[in-house]
């Protein structure tokens, strides 16, 4: 796919890189996204409320973070990916199989699990950015710090 | 599956019918949020920056008619399936096929498309649930006045 | 009048009846808000204030009914017709013929007549409307509920 | 008790049926609201803080819903009843019996079987009144699909 | 009744005397916001729309009197009883018996007189409650300074 | 028409004049507003939604406008004629003939004759409303600034 | 008194002039915030709560008025007199007379009156600043405007 | 002067004497407000916009504590006097004689003396108000505290 | 120290025994601040997130008492001192011992034994401020209020 | 240059002339506001923090002046010159020749003089405007009495 | 030029450095906010509203970065200079020399083309600024996000 | 103390060395929120009123800064220390002096100093962190650029 531009300053090649590099987090996103939701409606149990109440947040957070990110892709010339079958695609992660209605905390523990990955995978991705484009990189950052202030959220309820 | 409770008024078969419906109708609720925000991200154009930002209203609008049919669903004891491997598992309609940088115009054409496909359903859930239950139904009714509303902004553009 | 579109589910002869019944409709709310107006502006009396205050939050009410009727009307592939000539076309009901500075308890009796006879046209147009199309069917059933609850206010002033 | 008026298409005996039916409704939510604080302020418990703070937007949204039972039927030409001494009158559903202070997770269940109860004289109401007054039927069916809706907050913490 | 605790420098004894008065006055609270919601759904004639209107602060400033009230006696480890058994097993004062649609006036002098115990009830509490709690007087000062100010709204249009 | 008082230090033959210039303005500000929210709801093409939504704000300036005209007229001792009839009687001016759906630059051009002669008669009025009253006067000269602004809107994407 | 400056384009003289016709409409308009006041506070009748609460908004303008005068004097190089001493001194127009608790009608009344002249002597100061200073002009035109609407709405109650 | 009512639990004499006291505070608050403008309108100097924009939240406070005042002996059954003659008559303090453009500081000291006086005056009201009316004394307290605050403000920038 | 100054009714000694009571009470407003903070950001535990939010309003809360009562200090003439080692050399009170990650229930057993302390030191003050300064005993009778009401929210978690 | 169009009632000839001095008052708005940023940036001194954030209310009055001076140009069927190119050219004006850090009000003291100058030039556009284009000569009065109310709070610092 | 301070930390020769680099981009931000107005002010076209409307949060952006840029030298010690002047003799890059009523495309093709020199010299200064000084290369860096982020915007209307 | 978890990516000796440079950044600020609130209540001379209320946005912003800092500490799996025995413990840099009314530029100095002092810690923590986490390390430099900002506030008083 050849780039009908990219942003002053960059190669053409180099933005391909940080495409490719953002697409997969895009899709990431945008699956945490539907977990934290399908856990927010599924979890039960004597902490339900406060639990209930703490995935909204969050849920809006990353939904923003998935739109900062494709709208980072577009700038630099590339066309995110944002169906479904696109976040199925992409996903070389595990998602979470927990269904049905469940305890809060093992939802909580589910979505742990999950975060771990998710942040090792952004982690990665800023240290590949770093060489490439720092904006992009910048972008990510700022995500980690979010994510894992929520992660530490989770983690309060279960160790 | 056994439920453990349901509204108080309905049996259990009424309501294992009711979640049925509604989980259809949550899935494709998902989806569509997912494909708004691709074209949003995607589309291009002299008459770029009106269609870009009538989108993000709609998201919203579809995201919380989402959280809704859920919320539904488990009020009647049931446990919505929110993941996009139960998008794709539930889907049997068509998504768009459209991908890439293409004319905003292009973009309203084949979520135009989709929205018919999208509002028949619906419309034939409401004709189940009118017998199964009201609660449900006036759910999906007010969901297709407002994706009907946003359907003629669409065609406004094209017809 | 051959329609370009309507909304999925509905066959255009249906289409053009639910029209046909909306465009009264529109009419007569354009008129009422112009009305309310007038007798907003021409009261006096003891009571002044309190009653010519509590026209203008109505005024707004009822100009939203009429965007919400008309725009009803073109997604439905029909044009709603708004111009003061149109109005006059598809009056088959009395208007007011007070005018003047008059006590505003007259005003409101006088508008207490009008509105029985436009809240009676509207419960026959749901009738019609609950076999065509169940939208614009609730759409007047809530337009109905604000004016019947006004008709209340109007009418706690003078029985 | 003759009416003064009631609202343009429906006749006086017809009314007087609603507003009887309504009548009922109105005590009960007005009970409702008198219940939810009673637990609001007696609770205690590991979970106290969210369960506490849960009860107060509930306790404004059946307020609320009284507030449209009465209007509804003084809109009718009714006059509502709303003392003390009117809910002790009209009362023919149970109470709660439990007071003191105790776990907030035994207050849920109390409520949970007291809205079991409130819910379904609500479902019958609506009933009732669909062969009656359509507006009326519509205001119970909205405070259903909210009461439910609490009712599965209530449950998510029980079972 | 052994208190679980009572407030620092206070004993149980004094706790339990505070207590007993408070639980009276917030029963009279929760009785004035229903008498108050009773008058404001049932008052008609040439005034109607401003003293209507006059009514919903000042059922909103009671109830908020009646939650600072409940709280303190839960503060004072006791447990405040605010069922609808419970305001007619603590009324030892007179309610209204004014009923049906009546002129707005004639439910201001209904509620004057109403008003006129409630507040000589609130003063005999406020100069028992100096000697035991401040905190609690305090509490009770400012209400009656707020009820005053009422009576003096409804007094104006009578006297 | 003997007028019951006007503004201090305007006789009463010069008032009449004032209000005679003035009713004319308001009828056709109702009818500019008629008309823009006509026009915003049969346009359509590729530049649908800007255009669309450009007409909300200024619908609410004109209707500000012939609020601000009609209570002028009231306090110089006048009654404001403000129903369709009275558009009608007075209309002394060019409409819109233009119906049905039509490309929304179409629209703009019928609105841009339509508000050259709207302008042109407010100047006129200016002229004649300085010798005579500079409040009204000054009424007009603003709302003149406004629409002129909005003409140019209208122009920008025409000429 | 000379000035230390004034506004460009004015010379002193005329900038004198210009602040001794202010400072005679501060004093009044001063008066007038205090007469407000005194009438909001001493009225009844059946019909306080809406002429009560009418007063405040024209309370909050009238004092706007005073501070926008004031500052153009000292704009102008001069020093308003703002004290109780001031208004006195400068008081050659009639206060009101009426005190103690009156119908609201008899205040509004005697505020009528005293509106008259307040009002004839704007718009005389206006033609004297017309030839002096068109922004000081300005400023007393906008105040005319909203004083003759207040008016206006005094007089509705009363002819 | 016989009061027609006053609040419940005080007699007429006592009441009385309760007026004349808040009588002689409400004058000095407004006397206040006019001074306080007054000097934010002359002053000047190098700190001239820190303290000019000091001035205004006192003077809403002092105009705000005149309200209460005054709408607390007409509580009382009194009718507060509130004309410029009103305050001239029971002004048995000093007003400020300083006048024209002076530097800030010195309006500073010259208020500073006033409020000394002030709040003397509002302390000795508040030790009579003790044995009378509990309410009226805290309604003082409130505002002395408030006085003492900004008279503080005051002094930073003198002592 | 001598005093500059103090506040006008006030002599110098009675203000210096005043500023003294006030010191002690900043400090220890300050100090638990800090601590309702470190209670924050330490527990854990399945109710972590109620709990962890529940501290924030509080913290504010706490943090405008210790303004407050620094500027009644200074508003007296004193200097308040507010340096962490000023919380040291006042501290005649335990703090808690309590670091480290544990269940949010354990910190709430803490601060729940510290607020009892804290409580009673200022019930004692207020008594002898009560002789001293009705103002300052005022400022400390309403912390108290919502110190006692935060405490029955810890201790409905508790007991 | 031939203009498109211009507003109702103009000619083009006049239009011109408009255009050409409003173009010039464009262009000193637009170096305006970088001037008094130039002074918010540079400026020190004791009285730093109050004049520093003096500034900023005044640059962004100034921007909506340039606006709307802009966009009257538009309307009026002339293309407004905004770019520092187009400043420098139609520059006829002093400037300021202070730059550096330098004490506040040394700054207040070159701005105060451009003022002058900037003020007299708008006086005399506004005088030649009178013949041409009353809207036009309202939009400079406005932009006057805002410039001479600031020239005031300069000058209450310095003289 | 001898700075009177710089940041901790940070020697005077590396200061100078920074604040050499900085002002070059406060020249150019400042430059960019007046074309932005200018083409905002003379676009036209069919496609007008939405890109008229699109200039507006992006000349507030540019504008606070300038503020920001230009605080960052002041911060450092330095003294940014900002007034027209300046921006002409810093301008070491091409401005825009479009002029007139042109169409909003061909503007935006104009504003594209600058937009890739000014983010050119925005990285060249974050790749310097890296080893001067780590807070001023943030500051850009998050300029150029956004500016990169808007010429997308513009971008998308052109390729 | 061994790490119940720390973030994804990091090692735990890693996490334990950022944490204990963190911890002595959170005693700081903590200690600069006092300090600045001392400052607040003690400056006085004629520059008061502008330079006590820049303190408290200033006083928000550390205390945010600490919330932040704390919260990465627990989010990194450590416990941050937060008592005022921790803050004198941690502290190992210079608090201020200055005690009692002193002028506000006094206060300033001393602030000054004390800043420099804090900068230069922050910045060599930010080189540690730099190689340790950089999610952290970003943390302090939002810090940094903030508390250079203030200081150049408090220099501008100063130098």
């Amino acid at each position: 796919m050849a780039l009908n531009f990219t942003v002053p300053g960059l190669d053409e090649a180099t933005s391909e890189k940080v495409i490719a590099i953002l697409q997969s987090r895009l899709s990431q996103e945008q699956e945490t996204a539907l977990i934290l939701k399908h856990a927010h409606w599924n979890m039960k149990g004597k902490e339900f409320i406060g639990i209930h109440e703490m995935m909204d947040p969050e849920v809006d957070s990353v939904l923003n973070m998935a739109d900062e990110t494709a709208e980072r892709i577009a700038t630099l010339g590339g066309s995110p990916a944002g169906r479904p079958d696109d976040i199925m695609k992409n996903r070389d992660w595990d998602g979470i199989t927990m269904t049905g209605r469940q305890d809060a905390l093992d939802y909580l523990k589910a979505l742990d699990t999950y975060y771990t990955t998710f942040i090792k995978r952004d982690r990665e991705a800023i240290k590949e950015l770093d060489d490439l484009d720092i904006v992009s990189s910048n972008i990510l950052q700022d995500h980690v710090q979010e994510l894992e202030h929520f992660q530490w959220f989770m983690r309060s309820h279960l160790f």
